[in-house]
This record gives structure tokens, C-alpha cells and sequence, in this order.
């Protein structure tokens, strides 16, 4: 019953918008993250993080995986090089991954 | 002519050992490695890291498909978690990837 009425508010960017940026801050709080995001009924999450926290990406995947929501399914990896334009106007190549999952 | 040549010779570990570990060395020394093993026939090379050398393992790979061997094809990524034991006993978890190439 609850799952079919329709409110006239839209939905927010449930749907498209549940990224998690991977940065320099305790593996657990995008794990955190990532959890909520599914808790507020998103079917899909994307993990994302370049250079060296790459492996963090990793370890907030495997957690989220064995620990938090056993269900979770690994929908997709991306690996891609991104460009990255320093103040001196150097360019520089960084690696970068994007980890979908999905429920 | 010379492909269809067999030789009484096993061919030694060319067809299922291709597996190139990403340890704490340069980046390139790797990326020569899978190389190597593309130009001596080997149809696919697997990629393995573990911890934060995941993170140059996806380096690997990007700078293998986008400088040395174009026509690369990314077969498949996964991801998993290993139990490590320390010295005293004490077990630890560590994220860890496979990254296996195809030509």
C-alpha cells in the first residue's frame, strides 16, 4: 500500500544522484555513506575516488559488501584516466574508479 | 605457416600464468611486465594488488591500454577480501583486485 501511493512532491535526485566521493576521511564514514544511501531506498549506488584512493574505494565496497548489506550486488568497475590541471598550468594523468552497486 | 609448427615442447605456462603482481617498484616495471607477456602471445594478463597497491594496479592497467597495447580489452574486474596473518597470530583483512586483460 505504502509503496504504491504517489505524492505530487518529486522525488529529489533519489534516483540518478547517489554518489559517494571517496576522499582523505576515514574509510567508515563512506561506508556510512554508501549505507544510507541504500537505507533511503536507492537501487544503486556509485563509489568514486582517483589517484591513491583508488584502494580506499575498494575497502568502503568490500565492508559495505560483507558487513552492511550482504545483498548488495557489484553492478559495474569502471577504471579511467582523468586529467588534472594544476595552478601552474601543468597537466597531470591520475587514475580514477567508479565502483556501481546495486540492490 | 609457422603458427600451424608443433613442436614436441610443451608450451611452458604461456596459456593460464600470465599474472603480473603489483608490489611496491615503479610503476613501469609492472607496465613492462604485462607488456612482455602480451608480445611473447599470452591472450590474457591478470593484474593482481593488494591494500593501497590497488591503486597502482589500476595505474597499470590505464597506462598499458592507453600508451603501450591500444586494442586491449578490460575482460574483467574483481574484487575481494583476504585474511592476512600477522606474526603474533593476530589476523587482519585486506581488500584486494584482479584486473585480467584480454587481446
Amino acid at each position: 500500500m505504502d509503496e504504491q501511493t504517489q505524492t505530487t512532491q518529486p522525488t529529489t535526485k533519489r534516483i540518478n544522484d547517489n554518489t559517494v566521493y571517496v576522499g582523505k576521511k576515514g574509510v567508515m564514514g563512506y561506508v556510512l555513506a554508501v549505507v544510507t544511501n541504500f537505507n533511503n531506498g536507492a537501487a544503486e549506488v556509485t563509489i568514486k575516488a582517483r589517484g591513491h584512493l583508488i584502494s580506499r574505494a575498494v575497502d568502503v565496497e568490500e565492508i559495505v559488501k560483507h558487513r552492511f548489506v550482504p545483498d548488495v550486488k557489484l553492478k559495474d568497475i569502471k577504471l579511467m584516466t582523468e586529467e588534472l590541471q594544476s595552478r601552474d598550468g601543468h597537466q597531470s594523468k591520475v587514475s580514477a574508479i567508479e565502483i556501481i552497486l546495486s540492490k
